[in-house]
């Protein structure tokens, strides 16, 4: 990854914005700039260069983790971005306080007053835009290359999915089988917990893998991801168990339009809001609106979710590189739900969806 | 669980800290309070009742795990804090402003000063005291048999990890054979990314499993936990592959020596640094004590690591009902380490060790 390159950028975007350097706190910027992945850590971007604190136990992993010329490496007995503050003020320019951009969103409120104890005179703390945050939302070819197997990962548990899926069977055998195969084809962990919710369960959005027994007629809603050398996979696929009525498959018929509405509507330009308005507007058609109580979809990579949000009132404008999730649902509350998901990366006239599959309701 | 209980005894520490209310944004401590398990809540304690804000995907699921009596349920279209804010605000008394506590380690920075300013005139926010971490150290009986169960269940892993491990098999495929056990045996999933260090990983201290192949000699540190019901466990073990040599013997002797003093100093009124001592102590008389690179233990139960901590100047005096992990280890880099912890819950006369093994050194 280039760290260096992403750190430069970085450096520019601190100038523009008046600040001498950046505290970075958030665990995954850490990770984006310096390729530090251990879990206590803050980055010091100034302009002469980057310091990256962190504690003893992770003092092998960083030197293997962390390129010489990305950041110098300081093993602190303090809380890292304590230490990164005592440093500053050790070595601030005492006449004219340095100005410190910190993560509004990340740090704590606490920790802020306690910097700002520590570097009262020697510097000021500013809030920083979300210069990293805007920098992660368009992927370069190596994260997309790392994304693209992550999805490929995921989509082969659905295989695992479909043949477990059997009435009386528990949701989560399902999906410890799902997770056991991810395990052993590589992936680090899942990016999130897994969703199985059968029955009238599937109306429940987050419904995670519960000891309920899939019944012997109903939709069967999968929401699953993988992280696979640090980057995140997310797919939906809804089946159903049993003979569908004419009814199960007009909703699952209408989730699917929406879905493919969503996916149609990507494309450099265009506004987070605006992919959103065209999945809702299928439904709403459909006189499903109401029953669609999400967003249509979200940025992902070293997270699950990341910048830019679909949403209505988002107004993003998507771009090339950008890698997002399209996932529309309509959820009866007490009946049933259905929610159809994918991973797509904008590209220069619209959009490629990662591993493609068919998307006719499975019936189990 | 008693959730009625423990909210009015924190309206009792809101009093005494003259406190009208507090803001609760630090999800496991919502949790704890009033039982919600969604992603998204913020749950304002005031002396007149409880409110639990939550968006709408978590409108059954909140109504399903919040007692009517316990906090009244609010669906918000904002983040949950900010809708506590607003409501705060439409509700407040607008001739002597209200006094709100927020939590500082979890509140971010950015969002403290939003709520802020919607508050402005209305209520004034103010750091509140640890409150609920301070009760949730010490655990109620529905708790310590909950986390008696997930550490049971831990244990059980470690059955599978001594059969799995064999030289030439991956760190990794080890670790999914525990984890798939786990989640069949009704684990919401692990505590904490498993640890499976082998060889000369050993002596990472937080060596996740990875592709690396278990060697024909060497240790291999197990570190795992399960969540289970929401409470988690935690337990390590270091085996032996291959014949050790004496030093090897040595090395693991006097961990658990040093882990045996540990527990042995676990009793009501010993402070946290006191039990830190008694495990240091002994690396130190066989001259090992620079590579004991991290503290003895840690708090657990809804959370992986809770108050207390168990390291050098924690004056922080054990109470019956605390449960803690003992977990001393000696890494020497490059070379090897060990490391040995069991969960103990203190007692009215010292403590007992959850699901407790013999601990000879286990040579595969």
């Amino acid at each position: 990854m280039d760290h260096a390159g992403r750190l430069s950028r970085l450096r520019s975007g601190l100038e523009e914005n008046h600040l001498d350097s950046l505290l970075v706190t958030h665990l995954p910027n850490v990770h984006y700039l310096c390729g530090f992945t251990g879990s206590a850590a803050a980055l010091l971007v100034a302009d002469r260069g980057s310091i990256l604190f962190t504690d003893g136990r992770y003092r092998t992993q960083a030197k293997e983790e962390v390129k010489v010329k990305v950041a110098r490496i300081v093993i602190a007995r303090k809380p890292p971005p304590m230490a990164a503050a005592e440093w500053l003020a050790a070595h601030g320019r005492s006449l004219t306080p340095v100005s410190v951009g910190i993560e509004p969103e990340s740090i704590a409120a606490g920790l802020r007053d306690r910097l700002a104890s520590v570097l009262k005179g020697k510097a000021r703390l500013r809030f920083a835009p979300p210069l990293i945050e805007r920098a992660r939302m368009v992927k370069d070819a190596a994260e997309i290359l790392r994304i693209r197997r992550a999805v490929e990962l995921g989509a082969s548990l659905f295989q695992v999915a479909r043949q477990k899926i059997r009435p009386g069977v528990s949701e989560v055998e399902v999906a410890a089988a799902m997770e056991y195969q991810a395990r052993c084809a590589g992936a680090e962990g899942m990016s999130f917990p897994t969703i199985l919710a059968s029955g009238t369960r599937s109306a429940i959005v987050h419904g995670r893998a519960s000891d309920a027994r899939i019944p012997r007629r109903g939709f069967v809603v999968c929401d699953f991801g993988v992280i696979l050398a640090h980057y995140c996979s997310d797919r939906t696929r809804t089946v159903h168990v049993g003979r569908p009525s004419p009814e199960a498959r007009q909703l699952y018929e209408a989730v699917r339009e929406a879905q493919q509405a969503g996916i149609a509507a990507v494309r450099p330009g265009a506004t987070a809001a605006e992919v959103d308005g065209a999945a809702r507007r299928v439904l709403r058609q459909r006189k499903l609106a109401r029953y669609f109580t999400h967003s249509t979809g979200h940025g992902l990579g070293l997270e699950i979710h990341e910048a830019p949000r679909l949403a209505a009132g988002q107004t993003q404008t998507l771009e090339p590189g950008m890698v997002i999730t399209i996932e529309p649902g309509a959820y009866v509350p007490g009946k049933w739900g259905v929610r159809i998901e994918d991973v797509v990366v904008v590209t220069s006239s619209g959009c490629a969806v990662l591993t493609p599959s068919d998307k006719e309701l499975v019936i189990i």
